[in-house]
């Protein structure tokens, strides 16, 4: 053994561990009744809807759209898409409880087995064939937040990281064949910029190829596709790995691989190619010389006047993954200092005592920054963008002293503190510290501005 | 029969339908492979994102916190709930499909029967009594937008006013039996405010109250609690009805009923006092004088230095009630004339032709109003207003006459219309139509102030 050193040195600080952290600052808890399934509480909950909120409004930008999608499907729906027979151990089986032959008035079917959903594509392969597609209309980009369910073993659970029910970032891409490798870019881009926006990163790239036996599809397929993974990899001017042969059965994939605080890999945002679902689900869409189409080679010179059916490619991505599992790295990466934009507690006013007017003053100037009056119509610009200020604010006007109050929320790590006491509430003023912003990654100033634009704060100036 | 009468008259046109409209307009649609579930289209993702989103935002200001809860949970929680016996017909059962034993290493207890939640109060109950409460915490409000199902007959199902799966914009308020009144009150409030910004009503209010046989609590408890919601409603200042001894047997209630545009009435918001729950699940607070609190009586000249446990009174309460009802009221209400903040076609942008400098001046104009820059990262503003500037945007950049493409714009009631040209590309400019907006019930400028206040306009100026 190492000899201890005689100086007396500090305790290394052991790395972050989101579920102690996330204990702490009451983010999320776990019942025994539901094992595997995160109880988001309502800090955890506000951070998880700041992610999603985020990722929503940059959909609009690289073209997602995004659905609602059922919980449940009958099993014949998991039997069309190789579900029910390959990834049996980790699926839920639903029943009615009615249907147990109880009431003589049941209905015939009403006791089909449904699978309770672990993946989304399935049900967005049903949308894309609900109606007539045509090569103009792609790519067809769907968005999914729905909660899946996998029924994994009791002892492979762990708090955020692996859980029975998660929510992913899902997205489904349906492409022609010549588009793969603009889509491809565009969601390495889409990774790229989101990581940076979250302080998320260094990450690995690692493309996965087709496995020397059992793959569906012809090689000429597979080779075009990993040439378009392969430019599009290279075309983002990252590092990359490969794993040769260690593809899916279906398709060629890439994976990005974050560490944690304790330098443990993990599985985040995915990007794959699927030549066999669109199959299962005889999707497709029409074009000019299909056959040339399907290869994703150029119709130049080729008569474009016949239209045929050609089988879109899919391609599988999330830019998180697991939202669960991105919140998790997200806590012990900012070690519970969460960058403004994230923190749950972002504004705390705290009132000099708890004096009737002071109180009301503080009431006022939380509405006010909530863009919300009583009982007269919301004015349009809350409801025109969506509804939401985004800001947190909470009132502390409670009776002790305001020394205790004022630590209590910098221990809190609120943000944005704001102090009123009694000429506050005749001069109509507040007071403002922002030491609690860590520096540079918020500009508050801007929030002001767009606040004042929309004259709310003009009781300041 | 009545005679015809001779002069032509146009037929009367018929009461909207939200599932004819539904389809014309893609909101949703449905599949036989999960009867009963909406599949919500993009469209209608993005009115149903609109509407939580706007209660979202309400909730800050009326003090609920959101929580994000499991969707199944272990039967003997529905046994201590009650829902496994009593609501039996109405749910499913859910169990693990690698659990039928065919694996050796599978864990003990991995086939434990799931319920999955017809309703959210259990998980709420879970969350109160997940830490120590005191009077002084109360009241603690929580929402929560989780889907639900029912298993309700397949007869009984219509579009999406009664299906198997809906959302609900859920709410369970734990206060102290004296606070009943102020709570009740404000829920009224949320309600009034809340139609009043969708255009939603007149509606009724309806007071259930004891039944004479089989009812839960002292009969003390009761009548204090009708007191407390009749006094509620009268300080409304709406009119209500009295259905006497049509409470549940857990507490009184207030039903709002809307009428649809055949006249046919939906329950829609809610307001349940329950006695019962919290005593199932022994949820209690501490409180100085626990006997008279309990009682909801004043504590003054009595020693209030022992504290001992009280049972939170719970209130269930939706505004909305069911999101997928709310929004087949919603859509034959406007008959698909969206006003703008709902609508799903917000703003389009029209090229002239398909040049491809007018394109990216189209793309760049989009891009600017959505806040959001290529590969660079994305303005605080976005990620401190929660990502979203709720504006969805279109591009028409497709080779067809600007008329016909302005023909099209119009038919698919875009509100407002961007047109831009050559000649814009060099002076950085467009021209915009607001026409398309109902009058009144937008004001843009706002916007329009809120978006060069940020500086995403200054191109125009
Ligand atoms: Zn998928
Ligand atoms: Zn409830």
């Amino acid at each position: 053994p190492k000899s201890a050193n005689s100086t007396t040195k500090p305790l290394p600080k052991p790395p972050a561990d989101h579920r102690i952290l996330g204990a702490q600052q009451e983010l999320f808890t776990t019942s025994k009744y539901s094992p595997g399934s995160a109880i988001f509480l309502p800090n955890g909950t506000k951070i998880f809807n700041r992610l999603t909120n985020y990722l929503r409004s940059q959909y609009e930008h690289f073209g997602f759209q995004e659905v609602i999608t059922p919980t449940i499907y009958k099993k014949s729906l998991w039997e069309k898409s190789g579900h029910w027979e390959n990834y049996a151990e980790d699926m839920y089986s639903v029943t009615g409880r009615g249907a147990m032959g109880k009431k003589v008035d049941r209905q015939v079917g009403e006791d089909e087995e449904y699978g309770l959903k672990p993946m989304n594509c399935p049900g967005h392969c049903l949308i894309f064939a609900s109606k007539k597609r045509s090569y103009k209309d792609l790519p067809i980009r769907f968005a999914d937040f729905s909660p899946l369910h996998r029924n994994e073993l009791t002892g492979a659970l762990s708090g955020l990281t692996r859980g029975r029910r998660f929510h992913q970032d899902d997205g489904h891409i349906f492409c022609r064949p010549s588009q793969i490798r603009e889509e491809i870019s565009k969601s390495l881009q889409f990774v790229r910029q989101t990581y940076s926006v979250f302080g998320l990163g260094p990450y690995r790239l690692v493309l996965s190829t087709r496995p020397s036996v059992s793959y569906i599809g012809t090689i000429e397929e597979w080779d075009n596709a990993e040439a378009a993974l392969k430019e599009s990899l290279d075309a983002s001017g990252q590092a990359w790995t490969l794993n040769e042969g260690d593809g899916a059965f279906y398709g060629p994939k890439i994976d990005i691989i974050l560490k944690d605080s304790d330098g443990k890999e993990h599985q985040t945002a995915t990007i794959q190619l699927d030549f066999q679902l669109p199959k299962r689900f005889e999707l497709e869409y029409q074009a000019p010389a299909p056959e040339l189409e399907q290869k994703g080679l150029s119709t130049e010179n080729v008569d474009l006047s016949i239209e045929g059916p050609v089988t879109p490619v899919l391609i599988h991505r999330a830019v998180l993954g697991s939202v669960e599992r991105i919140m998790a790295l997200l806590i012990e990466r900012y070690d519970g200092w969460w960058p403004f934009w994230l923190n749950p507690q972002q504004v705390i006013i705290v009132t000099l005592n708890d004096r009737e007017e002071v109180v009301a003053w503080a009431k006022a100037i939380k509405r006010d920054l909530l863009m919300a009056r009583d009982d007269t119509p919301v004015p349009e610009a809350i409801r025109n963008f969506g509804g939401v200020t985004g800001l947190s604010i909470d009132i502390d006007d409670s009776a002790q002293p305001l020394k205790k109050k004022l630590y209590d929320a910098k221990r809190k790590r609120y943000g944005v503190v704001i102090v009123v006491g009694n000429k506050d509430v005749q001069e109509k003023k507040m007071s403002v510290d922002f030491t609690g912003l860590s520096s540079g990654n918020y500009d508050f100033t801007r929030n002001v501005d767009l606040l004042k634009a929309a004259k709310i704060l003009s009781r300041q100036d």
